[in-house]
Order: C-alpha cells, then structure tokens, then sequence
C-alpha cells in the first residue's frame, strides 16, 4: 500500500449538498473566510519560531521519543500492570491511545497476548473505582508500575492518588522497592513532584514546557503508557509530523485544518452550536472523548484573547458511536432543534472483519445479510445515517481513516490540535488558557481545609 | 439504617440561588406550571388503566421477575461468559445495571470473586470489536451464552450478529449444543426471531407488549443478564415499584418527577438547550449513558403529538463525569454560552472508600489532604463545582443518592422514566415513538441489497 493512502482525508462535500436547503454552506460561505485562514496559518507559522504553540513541535522531538522508548522497553517486561495516576490531560490522551490501538480486550489476554502490563487509567478519586483497582493490583504488586503524571503535583485528585500509592507501597515492599515502582511524568525543574521525585530518587519524565495538559498526548505524558503497552510510537509521532506539513499548507483547499477550521466556524456562526464527534469505530471513540476536552478547555471561553470583551464563546463537543448511537441519538438529531453539526469519522479498511453466513432457511427476512461482512455493513449504516441526516437539512462532514493504525491515529491527534488552534483564532479567544478552572479548584481547597484558603473564594 | 434514608432526594434549592441571576428561577416560575403539572399526573394515571404507559406496570410483575430469576439460576452456574447481542434499549441498560452495581474489573475477577460469568454487552457491529470478543470466549464456547435480544429479530445489527453466531456454533458444537448455549429475549408470540425461537428449540423469554426499547430495562430485556451476574434484580424492582408510588403524587413538592420536569421544562424554554448529567461516581456513568438514549429518542420531536404542527423540540441530553469532566468540560460550562443545565447526581455514602495518609515531610503543599477519604474529596468537588458554576449563574441540581445499590438504582431508572413521559407532555410531543430513525434503517437496507429497497428511500 502507497504511503499516500495512508493519509487521512476529511471529506466536506456534504457540506455543500443541496438537500442542506438553506444549512448547505456555498462556495462564498467558504471564500469569504479563506484569506483569513490563509493569514491565520501564516501567523501561527511566524509564532511557532517564536516559542508559540510548543506542541506543534512534540513529533519532532527525537530525542524524547527515544528517552520514552528505551525506558518502557527497560520497565515493561517487569511489569504485568501499569496503572496511571492522573486527570484531564494527563488521562485522556492515554485512554485514547489504548483504546485505539490496542484490543478491546486487551486487560483480560495473557501477558503473551498483551505484549505488555495490563493498564488502568485512574482518572478520578471515585473511592469505589479506586479501591477496586487496588484489590485487583494488590496481588500482583510487586510487578505493578505506578506513572503520576501531573505538571505540578498539586492536581488534588491526582495528588490523593499518589499518597494512598505511595503509602501503601513503602508499607508492603518497603521504601527502597517502592522507589522502583513510581514512574513520574512531572515538571522537569520544579513543582512539588518534581521534589518529592529528587527527594525518594523515583525515576521521572518531564512534562514539557508551554505545552498545556490537553495539548500534551504526544509528549512522554501520552507517550510512556503506549510504549509500554507495545504501541508504536515512532509510528504515531511520524504521523502527526507528517500532518504537521499539511496544516502548515496556506491554501485550504491542501490543508485538512483549515477545511475542518472553516466548517466548524461557519456552523457555530449559523447556530450549529454542538459539535457532535461521531466515529464509526469502537477503537476511535476514546479519540472522540480526547476531542471533548480539547475543544471544550480550548475554545469554551468569557472573554476575547484581549481580556476585555465577554464574548461566552463555544461549540460544545459531544461524544457519539455509530452505529450504536443510531439506536439512542439519531432520533434528535434528525428531529429535533437544528443546533449540531455531525463530523463522523469513518475507517475504510479494517484490519479483521467477519462474514455474515448465508442464512438459513430460519430466516428469509434475513437474507440480504447473507455474505456481507460486519465492516460492510458499519460503513453502509454510516452512509445511510448520512444521508438521512441530509434529507432533514442537518449538516455533517468525514474524517476518513484509510486503516486504523498508530500512523493515522498520530494524523488525527495532530489534525485535531492544528484544527483547534485556528478555530480559536477565528472565534478571537486565547486557545491555550483555562480560567473557569481556577475557582472550583479554590472553592475545593477551602472545603477541603488547606491553610490559605480559610475564606470562601467568590467568583 | 432506615428505610426513608434510602430514598433518592431531588435537590433543586440551587436553581433558586440568587447567584444566578437572570437564570434564576422564582416560586412564580414554577407556580406557572405546578396546576398543568398536577393535571398531567392525574391524567397519566388514568391512561395507565387503559393500558398506555405500560412501562409502568413493569416493577410490579412479579411472575416476570421470578421467572427471570429461575431462569437465570438454572443457567448462571454453567456459564463463565454471557454475551448479549443487542443495540440501543437492548443493550444501554444491561451495561448500565452492570456497571452501576458490579465491581469496575468485574470481567478481571476470578470465578468465584464474580458470582457470575463474565458480560459482554455487543451493541456494535465494528468488525474489530465484535471479532475481539469471538477471539477471547472461543476458548471457552461451550461455556458461554448468547443472550440475543430484539422485539422482532430484524434490527440489522443484532441479526447481524446473530446469525454469525449462531452458524459458529453449530459449526463448533453441533445443532443439539448450540441449541443451549442461546437464549432469546424477543416477542413473545411473533417476528422473525420469534419463528427461529420456535424452529430451533431455543430458550426465550419475553419483551412485553407496548413497553418501547428505551423503557425496557426493567424487563427481561434488562433483567437477565443482571440476574445471571449475580444483581439483586429483586431490590431493583422493588426501588422502582417504591418510586412509583412517590411520582403518582399529584402534589409536585412531593413528587420528584414532578421537580425534575418542571426545573428541566422551565430551562429548555429559557434557551438551556443542553441537559448535562454528571455522576459523581464512575458507578453511576453507565446511567447517564442509558439516560442520554430515554431523553434523545423521547423528546427529539419534529412533530407535536398531534402529528401535525412542526415544533423540532428536544433537549440534548450529555453526559459527563465528575470530578474528571472538571478537568475537561467545566472550562466551558462556565464560561462558554449559558445555555445548559446540569444535573448532578451525588452519592451520600460509599460503600468503600480509602483513606488519604498524612503525607510525608516530602510534600508540604498536600499535608491538607492527609486524613480525608477519597469519597470526601470526590464530594467537596461536587460542592466546589456546583458552587462555581453559580457564580457564573450556570443552573444546575441534583439527584441525590443515599448509596449505590439496587434499590436507589431501581428508584433512579423509574424516577428519569416518569420524568421523561411527564417531559414530553410538557413539550406536547409523543414520547414513546421514534419516527426519525425508520429513513436511516430503510436506506441501509436499500445500501445492503435488500429485496423490496431497490429505490433509494427519500426523507
């Protein structure tokens, strides 16, 4: 197969179909944003040399593939579990990852199988959850690595994981064995992790600097789970850097972002105030889930990138699975309010599929069936969930995966973070900030009893 | 601990705070709507005699439950795998059931930590995931149950997998075998499945007559697999014959379907057009996926419920999940368009939980944590978001739950059931039909070959 086909496409025809009335987007919808996005993508060009929009240069980094590479590969063999301590940014791309390239049932396969530690991602402080994982990894916890990923270690959530951890396993193995079972993806200079990391000599990879949380799946934060998990990195980030040459394309019409850019603008614009993100996979939705706090965090902002204009700007993502979600959502979609715009994303080739027999003489209701294959099948209901969509004037766009690898999953992770760049400078909002944050964290430490926070903080 | 305390309390003081300003609701406000109100819960009731809203009647079907249960018995101790194929009302329930009151690794667990066999819910036809499964239980098929579950046997997805299972097992284990390993949940007179049921000696148990897929859990349909995984399917019932004596009340301060329709009808009208609900518990996650189908597929209207005035009604209904969403969605909740309204759903007592050490003299800045529990931190970030989101006048409210167990979920399916039949009287659409999914289906019968759909169906 020719690399060429191996490249993501995201196919916006629909966009323009007729039966859209008066939501179809015309040739001047469209032209009548394309010098902006061409001078957008020129600046943020300008801005990269600068020490802007750092994660752009995640792919390149050799030197910090290789440092995640030769770690993973020195730790995995010793490990049959690896369970993650962190939230938000430090969660979600590695759900994500693992999800997509790794089988769905991959905790419950030998290690033979696997090919690497079962993995568990604690991305929250449910106890119930929390204490169910560690009754799991609790008989095997010699061979168990912990990897806390938080910049600062103050996350609180990530922070409580971390002591239970860290007291149990000085208490079980003892202080010298437990060192050998912490892996920490922290600041590489300073922060309260970065400390207690040089105080017991846990072994550590940096989160990088300038790259906020949801930006950062393709740093050692995203990158050491699926290493260890036998996901091809190297793959993944030559992907995203072979993306990078594509949305650095001024002309549009070369440049996957700016088409998904301009479409998502114009929607939000015209009232298609929900993004809906809608793969036809079960691999690809934890992307989608990715999705949510990128767009969300990133363009969901009160003021403009001035500071001075409330503008309570944001398109809200949401999460939905084809076909499954044909059977729970379509029904709103089709008729309810027409506030979303649909972006599927569809795999052309699967890399197995299954035959449908021939019915029997059981069912002659059922014989159209017969010799199709299930991946057949999931692409003509997306085809059809398409089209009638379009018969009901609701929009929607692809994003097509010729297969589902870590090359084009690498593609996708770089499209997407390229995409949200450019729509916040289209929406006029500082993309890379998150004050809305801020306050609940505040109000937590003072329910929580932190010295400092002895008043409640007010918004 | 007494019986009241069990109760699920709807807490909707926050939607009166003065923070919110504007997006305030006053006792004017709901005063408007509380004789409307009053007059659709009488007027429920009496349809209920005529034999409309059958769903209702389910938690008092005590020959179904115990059937469900003798059934389950006989079968659950030979079966270390259950796989249910089916989508949408024939799957998010099941999924919800378990993921609300088994373990998270339940699947991991040994045989006799489970009490019951794996589950694997398919309600996909993705090629990959579907072969993954086959892969995992072909080790142990004849151990394994297929738990088929359709009204009429023709949902293409399901019949998809149905038939290739059901020639895999003739294939492995001969007619006779296979025969035992299938169990239907279908029609209990007519259909297709129905017809396979009776010519191949399968064993069935019955969807109900007018009780619609997204009503269903509390039928066999949902029931079965929970029983055979070892779920208190009784307790389950018995929550919800419990509620249904509290939304019967015609008073609204007593009748906490009453206070959700009102709060959520008010919201929509007011340009709320998204109704989050956010967990705090990963328990509870699987609920608010089985509620985004209910809420969707129920009140995404194109027509009023007199067929014809176009009124394109419908919330979108989202989940979330805290506290990991704080770090991903909330950014937007506050500071994006105010045009949502939060539902939380909280949790007075976990039944595990763990306790946060005090921290060594590594970390200073966590020494606030030492001492609390996980569970007291996941709740003091309840406060702290719900208080935040106040303050930037976001509405929200909450379902409160005394624990987590199969009385309070027995309770929250029936309670979000008469919420959603009071919702669509409110809205004045027909919420037990889905007239917008027909067009999809007819078109991927057209797209698969199909006799009868060689013309391409037109909206």
């Amino acid at each position: 197969m020719k690399a060429t086909r191996q490249i993501l496409k995201v196919d916006w025809h629909s966009v323009m179909d007729r039966r859209l009335g008066r939501h179809r987007l015309t040739s001047k919808d469209v032209s009548g944003l394309t010098s902006r996005v061409r001078s957008l993508i020129a600046s943020v060009e300008r801005e990269r040399k600068t020490g802007l929009h750092r994660y752009r240069n995640l792919p390149h980094d050799a030197v910090m593939r290789q440092a995640v590479e030769d770690f993973a590969k020195s730790l995995s063999r010793k490990a049959d579990n690896l369970v993650v301590l962190g939230i938000g940014g430090s969660a979600l791309g590695n759900i994500a990852l693992q999800t997509a390239l790794n089988s769905p049932q991959y905790n419950l396969l030998s290690r033979a199988e696997r090919g690497g530690p079962r993995l568990f991602v604690m991305d929250n402080v449910d106890p119930m959850h929390f204490a169910a994982m560690m009754e799991f990894v609790g008989g095997e916890l010699p061979r168990t690595i912990f990897n806390v990923i938080s910049k600062s270690g103050e996350t609180a959530e990530t922070a409580s994981q971390f002591l239970i951890v860290q007291n149990w396993l000085v208490r079980k193995l003892g202080a010298r064995r437990a060192a050998q079972q912490i892996v920490a993806t922290t600041d590489a200079k300073s922060g309260t992790l970065r400390s207690i990391v040089e105080k017991n000599g846990y072994a550590s990879l940096p989160v990088p600097d300038g790259v906020g949380g949801r930006f950062s799946v393709l740093s050692a934060v995203g990158l050491f789970s699926a290493a260890m998990c036998g996901i091809d990195i190297r793959s993944l980030l030559k992907g995203a850097a072979d993306m990078d040459r594509l949305v650095r394309n001024p002309d549009w019409r070369r440049n996957p972002a700016a088409q998904l850019a301009i479409v998502n603008y114009l929607y939000y614009r015209r009232g298609q105030v929900m993004s809906v993100m809608m793969p036809y996979s079960n691999a690809l939705y934890g992307l989608a889930d990715w999705y949510r706090q990128l767009w969300a965090e990133s363009l969901g902002k009160r003021f403009d990138a001035t500071g001075k204009k409330e503008v309570f700007a944001g398109p809200t993502p949401i999460k939905a699975l084809g076909t499954t979600d044909q059977h729970s959502q379509v029904q709103l979609y089709r008729e309810g309010p027409n506030d979303k715009l649909i972006t599927f994303l569809e795999v052309e080739r699967f890399d197995r599929d299954v035959r449908i027999p021939h019915g029997s003489s059981d069912a002659p209701a059922l014989a159209y069936l017969g010799g199709a294959t299930l991946g057949q099948l999931l692409n003509a209901e997306k085809r059809a969930t398409e089209m009638a969509l379009l018969e009901s004037e609701r929009p929607c766009l692809t994003i097509r995966f010729p297969q589902i690898n870590a090359y084009t999953v690498g593609q996708f992770i770089y499209l997407m973070e390229a995409t949200t760049t450019l729509m916040g400078r289209l929406l006029g909002i500082d993309p890379y900030d998150q004050p809305g944050v801020e306050l609940g964290k505040k109000i937590t430490y003072h329910l929580m009893g932190r010295p400092g926070y002895e008043k409640m903080p007010r918004g």
